[in-house]
């Protein structure tokens, strides 16, 4: 593959990996918590003002939740699973779409046994995300759904 | 359906289509050529600086052959075709990423004799495409791969 043909095309492996794109950490260690999630950077630069990123799970892996100013345009590739948005837990497949607005709660879950893999677009000027507080997380598990959605035992 | 539960989650119909998102002619009938070709806006609003769409063709079909300022980050969602960029015809499949940059000629085909359909994102704000004057498609269909690319009967 020419050089040229590397900035126009990034071939799928047809694994939810691609030519020439790394397969990072989702985060750094130790800042939050998550499980078995991995980020791919398949669009960012100064072309864009957005970015677009791959976030895949293994089963029972989770991101962080979390909450900031920018919202997120999510869509699914990979598998089901589960998401909380604000107070609700909702589930998701393969194409669905998910907004997660301004200041929103959210954590993606594979909860269904199976790798959960979905694109998501963001601004690429972002604010950093805040984590929930004892009290806030407290407040959340007072909700039976999500407290099992928190612990992985949710079966819907 | 809530409307809380339309603002966060856009179900797939699994056959490309989005509860709430219009399936819509992809330009104006009459102002460039382009072939059985729609557009489905999945992401379009103040929250994010880019919009994400989904555009597909049927079996045959085609986009516009144009360029302009504003570059273009595609992923595939369905299907094989090819794609013109720049000077060059490529095969594209499932998951591939495609990047067209600033004034880059560029034209997507359903030349597999099945649908061929997209994500794109592209920045809010941006700039109208230019057609290729009479002189510009001449000197492109010298080339034998581009001419029978642009006449649908090429073959890889």
């Amino acid at each position: 593959m020419g050089r040229e043909d590397e900035m126009y095309i990034r071939h799928s492996r047809q694994d939810y990996t691609w030519e020439g794109v790394e397969r990072m950490p989702y985060k750094e260690e130790g800042l939050a918590p998550f499980k078995a999630i991995a980020r791919q950077i398949l669009f960012s630069d100064q072309d864009f003002e957005c970015e677009l990123r791959y976030f895949e799970m293994a089963a029972d892996g989770f991101s962080t939740l979390e909450r900031h100013a920018h919202a997120h345009a999510v869509i699914i590739l990979r598998g089901e699973g589960h998401c909380l948005i604000g107070d609700t837990v909702r589930q998701v497949g393969i194409f669905d779409l998910v907004r997660i607005p301004a200041w929103t709660w959210h954590q993606f879950r594979a909860t269904r046994g199976e790798p959960l893999g979905f694109l998501c677009m963001v601004n690429a000027r972002r604010d950093k995300p805040q984590l929930p507080n004892e009290e806030e997380f407290a407040a959340m598990t007072n909700d039976t759904v999500l407290a099992a959605f928190f612990k992985g035992t949710l079966i819907t």
